[in-house]
């Protein structure tokens, strides 16, 4: 479904009737659309669970709590592997990016910025940051970041979070 | 031969040695190692060239003379091409990761630390941050960072890279 329709195209509604089933129960087991793309691709995160552990941070925190929650998923290798993975096709097919992007689009950077009011360019200057601190880190390996601590890790990053999302 | 020793194994006189010429030509048509690997790899940007322009930039405008190069690089689709191509590669196959991390921390990386006294850790900070949004702009193509302007690229990005190389 996800494949086919891409993320967006995909209602919970239309995603129960393939599937020959009540979309209440749909509902039930996987809350709403971002669940069921979380089971289906073994997404590690549910931006259902992550959003609000980083958005309960204080103001002056959000970049700080931001780069940890971040850092402690991709430092955690059962939960990096499948990211890696989904980022990877994404480099080479077409089909793949585009779901990346309406998931990422729909389920992470509106609602941040909607409910910090910071505007979408700010926020994916902030999400380019960790991603590619964390390929850097992760993928091609280069010392000593690759080594670095996730504390240091955070201390280096969270201003530069901070800075895209207080707009200064 | 960089492939078989790594960017580190492989001398200008080893590969002299293995193409049965003279040292002397090898250094005359591709001046170091680095011409070599960039010709070899088709790597569509000499450090030897490109430093240069960024380290001569006075020294509170470094950031933003540095994103304005890596940004035109990564903007012209001849140039990225073999760039996105070699880091999709680096993403499954352990050698090619080797051989960039290689390449990235001789050529440029331990260069450029040594050069402006930046701790080497702050200054991957600063690649990892160009190399995340260029993903995001160009990989994943999330809006609006994929349509945005270089020159609004740039000024977005600029205070964090000076953030880094300033140390502060």
């Amino acid at each position: 479904m996800f494949a086919d329709k891409g993320f967006d195209g995909a209602s919970l509604r239309a995603i129960a009737r393939a599937a020959g089933v009540d979309p209440a129960l749909v509902h039930h087991y996987f809350g709403n659309k971002e669940g069921v793309f979380v089971a289906a691709m073994r997404f590690p995160v549910n931006p259902a669970e992550l959003l609000p552990k980083v958005m309960s941070a204080e103001p002056g925190r959000v970049g700080e709590q931001f780069a940890r929650e971040f850092i402690a998923i991709w430092d955690d290798p059962d939960k990096r592997a499948p990211i890696v993975a989904m980022l990877r096709t994404a480099m080479t097919n077409e089909r793949a990016a585009a779901l990346m992007r309406e998931f990422v689009t729909s389920a992470l950077l509106d609602r941040v910025a909607a409910a910090r009011d910071v505007p979408l360019l700010r926020l994916q200057a902030a999400v380019g940051q960790l991603v590619g601190v964390m390929i850097v880190r992760h993928v091609i390996r280069v010392e000593p970041l690759a080594s670095a601590s996730p504390e240091e890790l955070v201390e280096l990053l969270a201003p530069t979070l901070q800075r895209y999302i207080d707009g200064s």
